[in-house]
């Protein structure tokens, strides 16, 4: 089959470099073009230097878009609203990594965003993009809206708890830990290294929009309330999402174990980490850095029925570029890990 | 007034360290002796690099103690109860930095440390060493037994909640995020840098013993329950405490803002930081690395009740050593912030 | 073609996790066994937590080991001397990753290791394993001796120059600042995070053993002499060598530009990195970590005919088992970078 | 005697920071004003958190300045320079913390900054600020101005070689390991902290201005030349000095020692670090952080005569504010180590 044509918009932020990274490898695939403003006619390698020597693109501006395949989108919040008449007629299948279409209901969407929504009418047409959730949709989808980096990870941990309903509704503490590379790659006062380094900022305490995106993905019969707080800490790449359950009956470790297994054992991506004894008993961020895992974990505390599920995802892997490809694969057809492959490192 | 005399039972750790660099400089003491069996007969700085040109102490055996004023205990879990009768004929005050009386009810010993209490006796006669609840007992206390760092920062965080009754008694979410200093100066293979660094590890999400310090202090008219999470990032000195309650009034920010200020205002090491703007906002561990401040913040999601409080300390000065200090100043009538005065670094 | 079948004797250290990696990736190989006494019958992701879900090897014994087509060594300093004679039995091919074989001059192995060579007659047998000095040797060569990290590191950096006798030989200072992944997955005083956090640690200001294999590689028409440091710095993974170097003539950084071009432009992990603006001027060991590159740049002070080489790898990777995979690539007739593309992350 | 009235224009970088921590805890000082543009108005504490309860101080405007007994000046490059006249008319004695009086030769300013200096007839009037060398000039002195970070910590590792004519003069070659709060406290590309975390960076591999200081304070009988390269590596506050230099006669370690002992044993701030074992032979930057020590070491390759010389220091402290208060004791006629005993933490 003659190679997928794909371009990404936005291509100088640090999900663009991943997905450079990442297409520049994968076999079906032709990367056409890479817009950026700001390094308008620079090769990509100056911004994103470990593809030094892997490729002579060059970016180019928005208006210099050809038609393609597909098109990523990843641009500043709101571009993808205002613009997405004409991406669409650039390419059939769209692939969004902004938050613009990430949540269905119009008024979610303006009392998080503190604004109304220019394409209310396309929401439903976006498939929110964790495949694990929504592989089906994305098979026949035209658009798909790529999930928060956070929320990806916190959806993981506790979607088949409340895919079930085990787990109490409002009673449900969600705490990430994250890196640096989340707030993206503009300089400002709080990313000077001075600063930012060694900090344990809780810079978020309530009212992370990503607590949206969970709301939205983990309430089935009843609402859920997800009572979110992001800390940023010493590092680049990598969320730990620490979230703090109240099952609604009694369970064993063994029975969890099951239930996660039932709905995680065949996904290619999503490993269940619990082990008795050594060094890695739960998911770590560095271990899935550069991957596209997410790791999950959990341990119960039988006597107040507290369940304490840990995952870790690379933000920028499987919490943006890596879970865009790998929609992309299955909006394809393609098998789901090609261009995935990467094992991570050890020690690092 | 002649100097205060004081030993050091097992100095050579990091929080016998961070005693012997405050008594160094502390105007009113003499440091008689330090033990050490490991580094018998070694200079303390060969231990303490810090020290180097400060002193030419060297550290003794346990056998050699002479009597002193007062005695400082940091020696591993279970040596103080076995031998605090010896202790106490060497020292007619003692301050004990281990677990081993920090809870008053035996049967919380048995139940979280997993066997009896050897002097059961003795309990009650600790003041738990954390001056701001137990200020006016230090002052005529015997013994004290210092506080767990994880549970000085949980506590002071929450002390004015539970104090007044605001915060539900059993919905309290308590993680602490803590550097690699906790877990002493011996290596092992989890301490080994290239598996420790950069590691967000979730090493404790239930059981851990401080919990029952934390719901010892803070149950009043009823028993609260912390339900307590460790998890371990990239960082040697400090904690950040997040603590997620539920208020069981409705408050506003600023009535919780003078409920804190009424129970903190005229503490000379809790600081209320809660800024409307620039970038430090909220408490941060390395702004208080060295120093014996515990700051607090905290900010509330009007939307659930949910209140989200933050508190840093550093775990070897407020957590171990400082907090010992400033109940030593307390004990004899000394001002409490006496060789406590380092305000801490910018940037680092 | 059928697989290669290839074992590894010493399999639970670091650099044979990353054989493990890379040849479980690698199409034209067959993993038959990884030898760990001390992990014997645990799965390798046991100990390698990034190989988990991509393996079910077990760690067998060293008396396990089974005919193969090449034995990779990552044994303890003088176990291959010491066994060589078995495991030349086992595999017609040998891949030896230790310090053992890398001198070709048994009196410089008894001055540099303080004892005498146990097997001086297969010194000469043993290709030294850079291939970018050695290829054609490599390509019928039965041993093959991987080269020190730091050696690797600062014989790249400086090949051009001694080969051409540019450089004069007695001046030579090369100072490489390394992770701590360097010193082995066994933890000690040294290693342990809160004393090598953060620390700037000149542990070997001269006579480093990898100073030997400089002076052997570099050595042309005139006897160099490596004026060799090394320091620990913050960082897991990666060496950065500085080689401070006095011209003998006159050249412009256009001369040097195409000599290093003309050595190193077909070299598929080889870049020279030297541009003239924008973050990514010179080498950085993080842009290299996972990688098989070693980058190189330079920049001269006219005023004093001093050059500046710099150059980066990860010390686990070209300067260990990627190296070793690249070489047996060659010894197969395979295409170099085989197994080795991995590009690396930004940001990281 | 009454207060010491000082101000400090220029007071919201780093080391203007670093002297509000030392003079509000001099016992001798009132500190008058602290200017800044950028900042008017707010509280020091805003931009100094660790600040935060102990001053009311807040920022002024330079044409606010009154006139006081000492102006500490924290400009950028050039205004000193400019404004000296204005600056002199308000205080009778001048520190100068930036570079521009740091040169007497103004043909050597010229070539090193790039313009000729507004003021050469003032060059001669101050006082270059390392005590260990200028100590009696300070004592009258009614300027005087700083030495570079980098600077400093070359020349107190090499100062008594050169004096003693022990060193060849042309073949000393100098690497500094720096932290990233040397580029000071403004944001841009290459401090962001995903780019800048992990990095070992040769950014000046070659005619850095501080060589220009090290050749004026290290060159006796004959001119030295300081060959001389820095590497930003993971670190905020420190500055790791390695210089290697060839004798010209042959001495034993322990002549060294004498040496060195000769010029440094009564120095307040300066420790000789060089321990047979242990884990702190040589000095290390992370054990003076927040101090005003120079620690250094040294260690001898007898086989080819070259000595590698180590030190230590915290840039913003014995590199600026710490070496700036030191001389104002000095020019005081006060105990050197006033406002500068703080010994250093461990574990850090």
């Amino acid at each position: 089959m003659s190679a997928i044509t794909v371009s990404i918009a936005g291509a100088s932020g640090y999900a663009g470099g991943e997905l450079l990274r990442l297409l520049l490898f994968h076999p079906d695939v032709r990367i056409q073009q890479a817009t950026s403003e700001r390094h308008f006619g620079q090769f990509v390698h100056k911004v994103h230097p470990n593809l030094r020597g892997q490729t002579t693109l060059k970016f180019c501006g928005m208006d210099d878009l050809q038609p393609c395949d597909l098109l990523f989108l990843c641009l500043p919040h709101g571009e993808a609203q205002k613009r997405i008449e004409h991406f669409s007629q650039i390419a059939p299948r769209i692939i969004d990594l902004s938050a613009d279409f990430r949540l269905q209901n119009p008024d979610a969407y303006a009392r998080w965003y503190g604004q109304s929504h220019l394409r209310p009418d396309l929401l439903g047409q976006f498939v929110y993009g964790i495949p694990e959730l929504h592989r089906q949709q994305m098979q026949t989808a035209r658009f798909i809206s790529s999930a928060g980096c956070n929320a990806t990870a916190a959806i993981l941990a506790l979607y088949p708890l409340f895919k079930e309903g085990l787990a109490q509704a409002n009673q449900a503490i969600i705490e990430v830990k994250v890196g640096s590379s989340e707030a993206g790659n503009r300089p400002n006062e709080a990313s000077h290294h001075p600063v930012r380094h060694g900090c344990v900022r809780s810079f978020k305490p309530t009212r992370h929009r990503h607590a949206a995106e969970i709301e939205q993905e983990l309430s089935f019969n009843e609402a859920m309330t997800a009572h979110f707080s992001a800390t940023a800490i010493e590092m680049v790449r990598g969320v730990l999402a620490t979230a703090h359950v109240f099952l609604n009956r009694k369970l064993s470790e063994k029975d969890i174990w099951k239930i996660y297994r039932s709905y995680y054992a065949s996904e290619p991506f999503v490993r269940i980490v619990k082990e008795r004894d050594g060094l890695y008993r739960y998911p770590e961020p560095k271990l899935v850095a550069g991957t596209n895992f997410c790791d999950v974990g959990f341990e119960l505390d039988g006597s107040t029925n507290r369940l304490v599920v840990i995952s870790a995802i690379d933000n920028l892997m499987k919490g943006a570029a890596g879970q865009a490809v790998q929609a992309f694969n299955i909006m394809h057809g393609l098998p789901e890990t090609r261009a995935l492959q990467f094992p991570g490192l050890h020690p690092v």
